[in-house]
C-alpha cells in the first residue's frame, strides 16, 4: 500500500479552506432508541462531512465509511453520534465534523375507539456538528389531518380537509424523545392520523376533526406556544405543509424561535 | 471521422436481439396542441428506444438526439410523433421504435362562482410504438377532491376528504383532446380542484363535494362506464390514488378494459 | 359497532368489476431471509390489492392493515407472502389478491484487494399474485460500473465510465436467493461497485473496469445468456440504465424472455 | 360576497407573528430572459410567502395566485420578480415577502469537434425577499464530468469518472446572466457534458477529461477562486455532488464566502 501515492495529502496552493467535504446519501441499517420498546431497527440515509484545511488537496473519503463500520456492532446505534463526530475529527485531522441522518421511525398506535393497534410511520432527522461550537438538532415530521376553518364557517355542511405534514426541529438541553415531539405535533392538529381505523374510529376522527378546524397558521402557532414554554428547548422551528384537497398546491407556514 | 472505429456496428456473436435500447430522461422544451389557444409551450421528459437486431453489437445513441433536434424548428411539436417514429426506424435500421413523453399541461380554468380565471396544471404522457403493430396511448392525470361516503354516512357532521390523482390512459380511433380526458375525470369526482378560489367558490366546492361523496371505487367505475360507451375508445385503463386525510397511506383502485 | 352502517357492502348497480383495489405506499419494518446471516431487518414500502366483484360498492380498506399486523410477530417476515395472499382472499371475499413490496437489502462485501468489509445496499421488489393463476416475481436492482467500449477504442487514453443501475426480475420454479441475483448482475458489468475502497482497491477496480468495457447492450445480453441457460428460471426481464458521465441523460436497454 | 365571513382577518389572541405563510409547489409556465435568443419558454415550480403579523388569524391564500396571474400577460416573465414582491407586500399587508422559483433552462450547445448543436438542460433557482433587507439569490446547477486524480495516478491505465452536479448560488450588484454562471461551472470541471456527441467529439471529451482530473474539492475551489475575484459578486456558495462510478454514494463538497 505504501507504494501507492497519496494524492489527497499533497499540498494545495490555492489556499482555500473548504467548509464541508465528505460522503452523501449512504443508506445504512441502524438501531434507534425507542421509548417504549428499548430500541427499534430502521434504515437511514446518512451524510458525513468535515472541513478541509486550505493546505490539503483532498480528504480521505474511505475513512468516513470505515468510521460508520466501526460503530456498527450489529448495527449502528444513534446513541453514538457524539462519538462518531469525535472520531471523524480525529481520523480526518479536521476542526469541524458534520453528521446528518434521516430515517423512518415506527410507533404502535391504538385507534381512538376500537383500540385496534397498528404501526404508524414518522420521519426523523438528526443534524449534529462538532466544531468550535457544538450543534445537535432533532427534527420530526408527522402527518396530521387539518380541517379548514374558513370552509367550515362559510359552508352549509361539510368542510374541506386534508393530510398535512408538520415538521418540528429542536435544539435542547437534555435528551428529547422522538415520541414526545410527535405527541406535541399531533396534539396541535384538527385530528391525528392513524394506520388502522375501524368504522367507529372513522366516525370519531371525522367528528373530532370537524369540531376542531385549524388553519396552517394555527398549527404552527399552537406548537410555537408549547415549545416556547418549555425550558428544555433552546431553539426550534415549526413548519406545516397542507396538501390542500381543493387545490393542486400546498398551503405552507414556517416559524422560527 | 472515417478514421474513428464504429464499434457499435461490429458483429455480435451472442445472437440475442434486444427489445428496447436507447436514451432515457431527456428533458426538452416542446409545443403541444391546445384545444382553446392553438398550442402551448411546456417542458417534457422523453425516452426513445429501438429494437436491436441480434447481429449488431450496439445502437448509435447520438442519432436519437439528432432526430429530436431535426423535429424542433423552434421547438418540438407533438403532432410529429408518428414522423419521429418513422425516422427512428429508418435512421437506426430498426424494426421497432418506441417514443415516450411526459409533460405538464396547463389550462385556464374559471372558478365556479366568482369566475376568477387561473392556470391549472395536469400531467400528460404519450406512449407511441411503431413495429409490426402500431400503438399510441394518451394518458392524463388530473387532481380531484374526493369525499368519503362512509365517513359522511356514519358521522354526525363533516366527512373526511382529500386530494386524489386520477389517471386515464386510452387508445383511440381518431384524435383525442387532452382537454376532453381531463373533463371526463373531473366530472367523475366529488368535486373538481381549482388553482384560485375566492370565498364564495370555496363554499361552493365544499358543499358540492359533501353532497357528492365518492369512494376510490366509485371514481374508476364512473369513468369506466363513460369510456366503455365511447365508440372512439379502443382500449383504456383508469386508476385513482386517494391521499387519505385520515391515514398516512393511499387508497387505490385500478381497472382495465 | 353494529349501529354503524356498512356502506362498502351495499349493492352496486353499475355492474363493473374492479381489477385492483386496496392500499398503497404503506411503510413497514420487515424481516427478510438473509443467505449468510439467517435474516436481516429493513423497511419496506407495501401495496395490497384485491379484485372487487361487480355487486359490491367498496372494499374494506382497514382489513389490509389488519392482515399486515397479524403477520408481524415482532416484524413481518417475507416467508409469509403466500399466507398473506391467502388471507387477503379469504378476509376480503376476493378471487384475486396482489401483494407488492419494495425494500433496501444490505450485504457485507469485502473490497477486492484490502478485503476491508462494508455494507452495500441493493434494492429488491417482490410482486405476488394469487388468482386463477399464481404469480411470484423477484426483482433486484444493483449498481455497477460500466466503461464505454467506444470511448476506450477511439481515445488515446482514458475512457468515460459511470454508475449504472441493472435490474433483473425473475419467475422461478424453486426459491431464488437475492444474493444470487446480485452476484449474476455484478458478474456482467465492467466492474462491481463497493462501499469501501482503499487505494490498492481503487487501483484494482479502475484497471479491471478499463480492461472490461461494456455497452449497456452488453450487460443485458450477458445476463440474458446466463438466465436463459438456467432451468430454474421460467421467465425474466433485464434492464440497465447507465447514468452517462458525458451526457445529462441515460443510456438504457431492456430485454425480456 | 359580503355575506361570507372573513375568518382570516379575525383577531388572533396568541400574539405570535409567523415568519412565512403562503402557497407552495405551484407549477407555472414562465418566460425567462435568454442571453442569446431574447427569451425562452419553460415551466417553473413556485413558492410565495409573506410574514403574518401577530394579530391576524390567517393570510389570504387566493391573493398569491391572483398576483401570479396579474403578472402573466401571455406568461410570467422573471424580469418582474421585484414587482411581484412589492405587490405581495401591498396586497397582503405584509412587511416581508418571499418568492422562490425553480425551472429548467435550455441552451443550444455545439459539440466540441463536430460542432453538432443540441439543447442542454440546466436547473435554475431564484430566491427573492423584500423586507427590511432585500435579498436576491440566483442559483444554477450544471452537470459536468469529473475524472478522479487519485484513480488516474495509481492505475496503470484508465481512471474512474462520473457525472457530477455543481451548484453555484450568488448575490450580486448588477444583473448576472444564467449563461455566465453555467460557463463558470463548466470551465472548472474535468470536462463539460453535452447532449449530442459524435465519435470525434467523444474522443475529444474522453481525452480532455483524462488530462484534467479533478477532485470534488478541486471543483469548488476553482469556482471559489473565480467568484472571489469578481467585484460584482457580493456573496456566494458553491457545492458539488459527484455520483461516484465506483461507489453507490456521492462525494460532496460545499464552500461559502
Amino acid at each position: 500500500m505504501d507504494a501507492v501515492a497519496d494524492i489527497q495529502s499533497e499540498y494545495d496552493h490555492r489556499q482555500i479552506e473548504i467548509s464541508k467535504v465528505g460522503v452523501k446519501d449512504i443508506r445504512y441499517p441502524i438501531i434507534v432508541k425507542d421509548k417504549k420498546k428499548g430500541f427499534q431497527h430502521t434504515v437511514a440515509s446518512i451524510n458525513m462531512y468535515v472541513n478541509l484545511p486550505h493546505h490539503f488537496k483532498g480528504t480521505h473519503m474511505s475513512r468516513f465509511i470505515e468510521i460508520l463500520n466501526e460503530f456498527r456492532q450489529e448495527q449502528l446505534s444513534l446513541q453514538e453520534v457524539q462519538s462518531i463526530l469525535t472520531r471523524m475529527k480525529a481520523r480526518l485531522n479536521a476542526k469541524a465534523a458534520h453528521f446528518e441522518i434521516e430515517f423512518p421511525y415506527f410507533i404502535e398506535k391504538a385507534a381512538p375507539v376500537s383500540k385496534a393497534v397498528a404501526l404508524m410511520e414518522y420521519s426523523c432527522k438528526f443534524v449534529a456538528e462538532k466544531s468550535n461550537k457544538d450543534v445537535f438538532i432533532v427534527s420530526v415530521t408527522a402527518p396530521v389531518t387539518t380541517v379548514c376553518p374558513c370552509s367550515k364557517e362559510i359552508s352549509d355542511e361539510g368542510a374541506h380537509n386534508q393530510r398535512s405534514l408538520v415538521t418540528v426541529a429542536v435544539q435542547f438541553k437534555k435528551f428529547v424523545w422522538i415520541e414526545d415531539l410527535i405527541e406535541l405535533i399531533e396534539a396541535a392538529a384538527s385530528c391525528e392520523v392513524y394506520s388502522l381505523l375501524k368504522r367507529p374510529d372513522e366516525k370519531y376522527v371525522t367528528e373530532k376533526a370537524y369540531q376542531n378546524p385549524m388553519f396552517v397558521e394555527d398549527i404552527v402557532r399552537e406548537i410555537y406556544k408549547t415549545l416556547s414554554a418549555d425550558d428544555n428547548i433552546i431553539w426550534f422551528t415549526v413548519e406545516s405543509e397542507n396538501f390542500e384537497s381543493i387545490h393542486n398546491h400546498s398551503a405552507y407556514a414556517f416559524i422560527e424561535k
